[in-house]
């Protein structure tokens, strides 16, 4: 199970932080570290925070966007400290553990935003579920590294229970990329039926994301839905 | 509960970790922290670390010695990453956050050693119980703050009535009927796009009904996914 787990720190301000991060992934059994945009890195703060996990730096993964860190997951998770706008399905780092222990074998990402303003709202709907320690209300401010910490730990009491995945389904779940074309299909298509209106969008893209990342198509259905967006192309007047 | 708790570093080396120990107690509700010989202490960079905690700093209690960190306490628990010669009992962090809900409204000291060292055979001889966080066997080295995190953070799990969130959501779900009218619509708009042939359906409307079932329409998204029906309706050829 742990092996499968991708930590994406998103855009990270101090070096120190990844390092440390990197360390609490390391005595949690964790090893894949993906960075976007950190503002500085490689950096000598990082390999000392890390102390004895600087292999885990040394093999960090950097990319630029988001989408690159991403696409190939079947499962994304967005930590997240407020409350949104429009409601997302959110569970404790304990829920979330459990439900990962039960997913298929896919890579699934679990991203940490920036220190002082975590994930935009843009990134969040990139998230299937977002995942709240249960902080303190009048101060809930962890650091990004301790919340990692213990992210990383309810994944590891996890994965000691038992290291089978035990959902069976007859395909392998979208990939982020998949589901990033998807939409962008299905928007095309909503605007040429002139059903959303680009200047006035309200919230429609926002539900009909939440709505799909919750259902989880699986490549058969992502295809059937291809399908419909394209027979409603060729049909239109 | 948490406010019956306190934290005992003993004999930490760097200031930073004191800052960030203190950080991670309030994010967990945690407000009691005793100094048991600080190396350096008060330090800037101990405020640093602590961020918006440095509350906690300005009321720690610093000590000499151990006995009088914990003189008042009817609990006393040490964190250990070693197993010892003389087995003690031990508990994970989830286990002795459950014991500690359970103990009556006494002091409850929580001992965290030093940085390389951790707590000595003496020390671990003052406690009733040890507590060990699961650790990676290949590298088990928490930063102190970082272990603070994990075993607060379980007692703040412990001390909520309920850890996981209530669903609140925007709108109630859609009702067996909604979900079928919409069934029934989507299938007459596949079989106008010529997209479903109903001499030879194979199982795509049980694909559909999976899929959506899955996602568990609210009744706005509902409204969104007819009115879409609708809109496809209306453009066809």
């Amino acid at each position: 199970m742990l092996n499968h787990i991708r930590i994406v720190l998103v855009n990270t301000s101090h070096p120190g932080n990844i390092g440390s991060a990197a360390r609490a992934m390391k005595t949690m059994g964790l090893t894949e570290l993906y960075l976007v945009s950190p503002e500085q890195f490689p950096h000598d703060k990082a390999n000392e925070m890390a102390s004895g996990a600087t292999d885990i730096l040394d093999q960090a993964v950097i990319v630029e966007t988001l989408d690159e860190a991403i696409a190939d997951c079947g499962l994304v998770v967005g930590a997240s400290a407020r409350t949104r706008t429009i409601p997302w399905p959110l569970f404790t780092p304990r829920e979330i553990a459990e439900k990962i222990k039960a997913e298929p074998p896919h890579p699934v990402a679990i991203l940490f935003g920036r220190e002082q303003s975590g994930l935009t709202n843009e990134e969040l709907q990139r998230c299937h579920w977002h995942v709240q320690i249960p902080a303190n209300p009048a101060y809930s401010s962890l650091n990004v590294a301790a919340a990692v910490q213990v992210m990383a730990y309810e994944l590891r009491v996890a994965s000691l229970d038992q290291t089978t995945f035990s959902e069976e389904w007859d395909y392998r779940l979208a990939t982020a990329d998949e589901m990033e074309k998807f939409f962008v299909h299905l928007q095309e298509v909503l605007v040429e039926l002139d059903f959303l209106k680009l200047n006035a969008p309200r919230k429609l893209m926002t539900r009909l994301r939440r709505l799909f990342f919750r259902a989880r198509p699986d490549v058969m259905e992502m295809n059937i839905l291809r399908g419909i967006l394209g027979a409603i192309q060729n049909n239109k007047i």
